[in-house]
């Protein structure tokens, strides 16, 4: 029995879509709320605050890079306890019944008719509006560049993390080598490739599903969540990462000259 | 200036989608149909009837085997000439000017607009309803199997084909040598790997971007289209690839479960 509200989908929200840069910014935990249907999962109002819920400022990071790049800008409206846009919806942590320590009661037990209608809700506007931008700028011509925006948490499973910017790749590396080269030339952050997370982790399901079948050049950044805990934080990582970003982009411009 | 009928979107046909069976068909050039607002794209009734604006015989055979195998059917209700569904939209081919001997002068000089607007109405819907399809049934445990079909002409460039049946695979063979080993044991046609055309000539984008980002198992078809002239033909062609594929389905279970 469907209550009205469960034929509700939550689109991306999208930001600058005139820009004619090359940049395609995204950010699938850019959010924390949890539409009413789904109550609070279950969860205390600090847990849903905190770094299982999304990307604590990730999307002000994005934001702030956008105006810096001139670059459009996709973002998911719901938080990844919901359904995480960067998971399959055959992969547990799309709708994980745990994360580090918490476990989420509302994700406990999920019936197959509600994957189906998270998977419906969630996850197919979020990757229909995500492949629009990307096609409409091919299409034009534009040949975007896809970097997919993340935070993770200093301390995880009660151990520190020394990695500050990570810089990660699937199948094709060839701009994240040469956004990890510009990282560490431009800024004094400890850069890392492939930390604390990579490919095998399964974090890279946008780049796969989004960039890779039309080989367009992409990376995930995935920023230590300490550094970007006030706003003069944000606009201190914003202005490295962009020129990190920027430096990136000739060099891959340079290399496909070159070749 | 934009009629009215330029916001009018094609989206996909849908056949069969209550089957909870494993495979996924979809035939990308099931239709000859080119809309009121793109007339005749200059060519005369002939080449529309020809192959170059779409797969003759694809999609009755696809029809036929969506009954055999109890599979859900997406195709495409537009011409390739229009827009070809598997090409991306940077791709020539996507909205070729030529094809084999023809040249298509309504695609001779595509404004950055033009091919905007095709991207939008023909693309666009195509992509987001054949993944919603195959995401849907992702979410229901069903971990599909795509497999697209083609039908190609048995003289090009004024040269005879001995191929009958192609089996072309992109990344991952697994399922294309299954069925390739199948359709050797069960048929009498002319099988063969990549013929006449493989992944190099960028036919396998449906299969790149829907079925290879989730690992599902995929192949693509290339069925000559002499032995699809006939309804006669259709069901027999239709009854051996059904046992073919079947057949082929069987051998990866097998290999997952010993692995």
């Amino acid at each position: 029995m469907a209550a009205a509200g469960e034929t509700e989908s939550f689109a991306p929200l999208i930001e600058n879509e005139v820009s004619q840069g090359r940049f395609v910014l995204v950010c699938e935990h850019a959010s924390n709320a949890v539409p009413a249907r789904w109550g609070t999962l279950g969860l205390t109002q600090e847990a849903l605050r905190a770094h299982i819920a999304w990307d604590p400022g990730a999307r002000a990071l994005a934001q702030a890079l956008s105006a810096r790049l001139d670059a459009v800008l996709v973002h998911a409206p719901v938080s990844r306890l919901v359904y995480d846009c960067n998971r399959a919806p055959d992969m547990a942590g799309a709708m994980p019944a745990q994360s580090e320590v918490y476990e989420i009661p509302g994700n406990a037990d999920i019936a197959r008719d509600e994957r189906l209608a998270r998977t419906q809700a969630v996850y197919l506007p979020w990757v229909a509006g995500l492949h629009g931008v990307i096609a409409r700028r091919i299409a034009l011509g534009l040949r975007p560049v896809v970097v997919t925006l993340h935070s993770f948490t200093p301390v995880y499973h009660g151990k520190p993390r020394r990695v500050e910017l990570g810089v990660i790749h699937d199948a094709d590396a060839h701009f994240a080598v040469a956004v990890q080269s510009a990282a560490s030339k431009l800024t004094r952050l400890n850069v890392q490739l492939n930390a604390p997370y990579s490919a095998a982790d399964d974090v890279t399901h946008t780049l796969r599903l989004q960039a890779t079948p039309y080989g367009l050049p992409n990376v995930m950044l995935e920023i230590r969540n300490d550094l970007l805990a006030t706003a003069e934080q944000v606009t201190t990582m914003a202005d490295q990462l962009a020129a990190v970003l920027n430096m990136g982009l000739v060099e891959i411009q340079r290399q496909a000259k070159a070749s």
